[in-house]
């Protein structure tokens, strides 16, 4: 661990708290880093926008993809005050940055009240085993979108 | 099936198709329906907005819980025209819908060059197994939120 990527994740763990004395949102703070500068710094604000997915750590990769204009964090490092959950890692891996460091982990989120392992459990499994009841329909219709994108010559690919 | 899942579904498709024809993003679309009524109808828009957390069905979710004024989304159901990533599917846990319904699978989506399944593959393994490089520090300056915000009486969970 360098000296700065300590001093990342004291800001990271800095929002967390604000955040919560704030009443903005849960107890989650994330900042990204490039080229040793921060450019973006969020915390949670799920209930203060009513918006399940406004995690800190999509927050911070919304804000710090529109600092940038572009949609992937290239040469970026996110710092997070906890173990991402399922979402986040998921917009993490969308994302692209070159690495993650987080400090608590899901076991310590678990304790205050924050089970993401319910969620970690769930991903793998197959479809239709989930606890969330899903069902497959109309799969050739879904095919239509998928072959019109593929005829397209000059479309941007993410 | 019912007809009216049909109907959303085809609805989805159909969202997916407009947004590849006006260049808002991926070929993709969902739509959430509360009580019969579609509340949000949403496609991918991840390159025109430069987010890439903007899929269709993230998008539909913030949509949904707009209307709703609620950071959940009680008794909907969500119809995407594909299956979900893990950060949608992760996004959709967390908004607590009633069910899922989606057309083309993630094979499909893979052969069109959407490759979900990589993300599905790394969110299973152990944080420091995965192939981005992600590290823990300052666990416990980590642990400082969470107990601040267990300290809290008047709190919203979500």
């Amino acid at each position: 661990m360098h000296d700065f990527d300590a001093h990342f994740m004291q800001e990271a763990i800095s929002v967390a708290i604000e955040n919560l004395e704030k009443g903005i949102g849960g107890p989650f703070g994330a900042v990204v880093v490039k080229d040793g500068e921060i450019i973006a710094r969020c915390g949670n604000s799920v209930t203060s926008t009513n918006d399940p997915t406004a995690h800190a750590e999509v927050n911070a990769i919304r804000e710090a993809c529109k600092v940038l204009g572009h949609f992937q964090l290239d040469d970026c490092t996110i710092y997070s005050s906890c173990e991402p959950c399922p979402m986040c890692l998921g917009a993490i891996y969308w994302a692209r940055p070159k690495a993650l460091y987080f400090a608590a982990g899901r076991d310590d989120a678990a304790l205050a009240g924050f089970d993401d392992s319910y969620i970690y459990n769930q991903i793998p499994l197959p479809p239709f085993n989930r606890a969330l009841p899903t069902f497959q329909i109309l799969q050739q219709e879904g095919l239509k979108p998928f072959q019109k994108w593929q005829a397209i010559e000059a479309k941007i690919e993410y």
